[in-house]
């Protein structure tokens, strides 16, 4: 429930005030050169620290537990952690019975009977992306040369991001986002026509990420506006180059040797420094709830590298089902 | 890889132009009432015969093989199968090397060495996804008294779906929609925050019907210009309803009590009766293609149904998964 | 529930006196020659007809419904299936309430609600075993030139097996047996340290088989009478070769290179033509039962070609996930 | 690959010679009381100290990382993680090319393309069973009152088992043993009829056992000699209880309400304080080994818990799928 992929396979894991967050990888070649070096690259660019994102400040220091010696990995099971450092669980004590609303609050209360750990959102905090970013980074550098690339395109509507996020700060409000990536390099033939299809699994490991509610490949919803003769990408020479990508690089749920693009919709985040309106939940009463702690006023700003993370994953996962990375890799 | 489900599990086969299609069901519970009647009120639905839709005639009968024992189910795997009728392959043997643009021609192609059923998409005709409507069909029966409604919001970007449809006919075009989906009676708690949750686990089924090329959970990419303090459902009650439901009845990939709501684009069909330009794969100089064959003006059309299975097939099994469908169910 | 593999992943279905049997085959690379003629040739090794054997005929016709095309596999899912035809159910009704001992009539009632299909064992007949073997036919071809062959090496404690059987027969009762199973050719490195040890892979698929109750590899159950110094199989060479093969060709999950060997034991058949002592499941009182129909007086001579099945069907696969058959194949 | 369940699911990982071993679990409802306690009665209980065994001494304290709140679970993936203390991996240089007879040097070799961690077996170790034995005494919880007991019924061949390990120790040998598992209080109906069947589960979890080379159910290999006559247990009331037990519990691959019982047989420590020959992986030239290191005389005295831990984690997860553990406990 926590993992996903069929041969290389991520399992998250971790609290945002227990002892650490990380993930467990599983099917991962032998022979791949990993240092903690290659994790903190990835792991910074989802740091907070630009204006706009959390003032909680964890140096993120990732540990590889398992799977790695001298250098390379084993091809057994590679355990990533990150200790917490910077906990502060104070204000949520006070939160406990008035769930805030757009977070998982109300939702764990009747899922787990209660005995969730609610501190920060617990285990549904943002922050256990974090390991998402590490198996992310790891499997980037299995699928060499296949380059993955995701920005934020606008943030609140606006392609003027910062102002945006600061309007939004002033305001004590938050904004959300729009996040596009791109993959260069990939191979046609990735991905089955029904249930694995490429669009069936890049949706499946990106709404993984919290605060993402919706995903669009190539032209996506702006195809409900356009025609065949429009939308249908003519094919150019024998490799299969198309003159337009309105189909993102999918076909038939399979990758057609064009570029892989999907845009997805990061909503505002849900805690703002503002009383907002609640439930009491053991009473049912109204309540009024404001919000303490550290937040970001958008965190699409630290996205990109999460969507990164997802997509590496899902394009390991197709390459070693289709056979295109070896279980010994050597560089 | 043509399946889907952690307990409730569907396994869909067949070509379009072979002996036939189907769907093999397994983790169904013992003791639902079952009769081929209550697949053909769905087929009937996903039939061809308005306007815009192929002029090909299927019955699309659909036979129960195994797994229904005294008009219920038994809980072994339940097998079920529609013979095709109306086949006419004639006109695919002249496209055996012009892939047509949009379609899985090039692809096929590529991932299979030539060796796939060319004829009518084969394995990748949109005629497969009868054999979703069944599955669906049964998991409706299952998930009682959950309902799941779908239904087409627009076509080419009008609500006028029969006057732009006809447009695109008389223009020897297609056109594309949105289909919008809505589940009532939903409990909370289903899902789980990652990788199953609702989010993925929706968008990973919806996905594998052909032309869908995005989705949205509530207010989806509006989201993206709104503010945390304007997103943000507000909970009212004890049970959970909101104020809105800008999230779609999904926080922190749990279902939250409210109805659950997303909305798919479906691309234009690709086939559409005009010359296109195109490559022969044998020599990679370019072509010209003129498809032949019998197909929808708006593929669309047909689609709220197949929606609707998908998105009980999701429930039916996260339902199992909760134990909130014993392994035997009676009436 | 009813599936196995990874990526080649076999699914059975059927009923013995239902419409028919069968299995449908994912993951199955394109290009494989596949003729009904390919499942004929392991389907008679099945069948019955020699002394011992059950009465019921059954031509067992396979038939290919999807998946092929032209003769070759084309990476779709591949639905094999035989009809039931020589179908006598009126023995069943007698014996609806009183369990046959050493059956699965109990737990099905049990688990099933009653609304299994009873009739000649249903969903659990030893007849489904057609599935695997038809699975096993096409996977056989997939992992050539690895060589897969079980014998029946005693039964009833005897190596004179017609014997053995007819004595049996005579006495109105049934023999077990014991299968074993030699895999030649076989490349070094399939398999996984721990929950996927070619031992947990194939004792898994093995124990799929109706009335296989124990598996030992290599020397099996005679290791704990050894000494290390004796059940240590000594390297030889840089292949691996060893002078002895108590492990069974397996170290550490992971075949060594030699051959993989197993044997299995098959219980007597349950179904014997005396008088027996059980319970009417309605009122639990004592019941007296007397088993009509048509059975084998000893299953295990039908058997070898099952376990084969099942052996090919785990090689298949392991093959497939190590990268060792490709999506496509030539001949 | 290390992982093992369908909704209860256990990972394991680690090295014998790294930073530690452990185990990740999901699927694990919220609720249950657990401590650190809990887990040290089951590891104390595979520990070394008695004859026969290493003289490694790992004090084996286990951590929680995640999952656990207050004491009791969350629903979140635990985490469990025991640091390698009494590390010592001097011994293993020296054997780096000359794979140690009955381990899985060789093929580790093979498979990994000498890329693994070699010191103690690295992931290989027997030391890993650590982490089975964590996830076992959670799912032993959660499966109460339903208990499991394995007792290590024979070494050497021998009942006495204290003589046959320490005669085994004056020869500079190892034995192997027959370790017994039954549990009592199981429910009738758990299971599948085919590839789920309980055999094929309990088997598949126990083969992930290293060392472990065979597995019988209820009479076992005996039943190859036995009448049909002798073998069927016969049903004596409606709880299904039987006058014997030859099935093990176990009929049409679901648990009838009786006893689980079954034998395994653990071969002989490959490791043993004598020169053995063997072959130099780099030159393919005979060479003498003389394995240094600690090891155990009689591994199988080490073992009935490791059983009980697999056997545990079977159940837990069938009564999970069959919605016998509802996804929120209370005690």
């Amino acid at each position: 429930m926590n993992s996903f992929g069929r041969i290389f396979r991520a399992s998250i894991f971790g609290e945002s005030h227990g002892a650490g967050i990380g993930v467990l990888i599983d099917g991962c070649p032998a022979g791949l050169p990993l240092a903690e070096e290659d994790l903190r690259r990835d792991l910074d660019r989802r740091r907070s620290g630009a204006p706009g994102t959390t003032p909680r400040r964890e140096p993120d220091a990732p540990q590889i537990r398992s799977g790695i010696f001298q250098g390379r990995t084993t091809g057994a099971p590679i355990l990533l952690i990150i200790n917490n450092r910077d906990v502060d669980s104070r204000d949520y004590e006070s939160m406990r019975w008035t769930p805030r609303p757009g977070h998982a609050d109300f939702v764990a209360e009747k899922k787990y009977g209660g005995f969730h750990d609610y501190r920060g959102s617990g285990h549904f905090s943002g922050r256990l992306t974090a390991g998402l970013v590490m198996a992310g980074a790891v499997a980037r550098k299995l699928i060499r040369p296949v380059q993955v690339t995701a920005v934020l395109e606008e943030a609140g509507g606006f392609p003027q991001i910062e102002e945006a996020v600061q309007d939004a700060v002033d305001n004590k409000d938050s904004i959300g986002g729009v996040v596009g990536c791109r993959v260069t390099g990939l191979p046609a033939g990735l991905g089955e026509p029904f249930f694995d299809s490429v669009e069936s699994l890049m949706s499946h490991a990106v709404f993984a990420i919290p605060a993402i509610k919706g995903i669009e490949f190539g032209s996506g919803f702006r195809l409900a506006r356009m025609r065949g003769s429009e939308a249908n990408d003519v094919i150019l020479d024998a490799k299969g180059t198309t003159a337009t990508n309105h189909a993102g690089g999918i076909h038939g749920g399979i990758t057609n040797g064009n570029d892989l693009v999907f845009r997805v919709v990061v909503k505002p985040t849900s805690s703002i420094p503002r009383e907002q309106r609640t439930v009491d939940m053991r009473t049912g009463q109204p309540a009024v709830l404001q919000v303490e702690g550290r937040h970001d006023a958008c965190i699409a700003l630290r996205m990109p590298v999460v969507v990164e993370a997802a997509t590496a994953l899902v394009l390991a996962d197709l390459m070693r089902v289709a056979g295109l990375i070896p279980p010994v890799v050597t560089e």
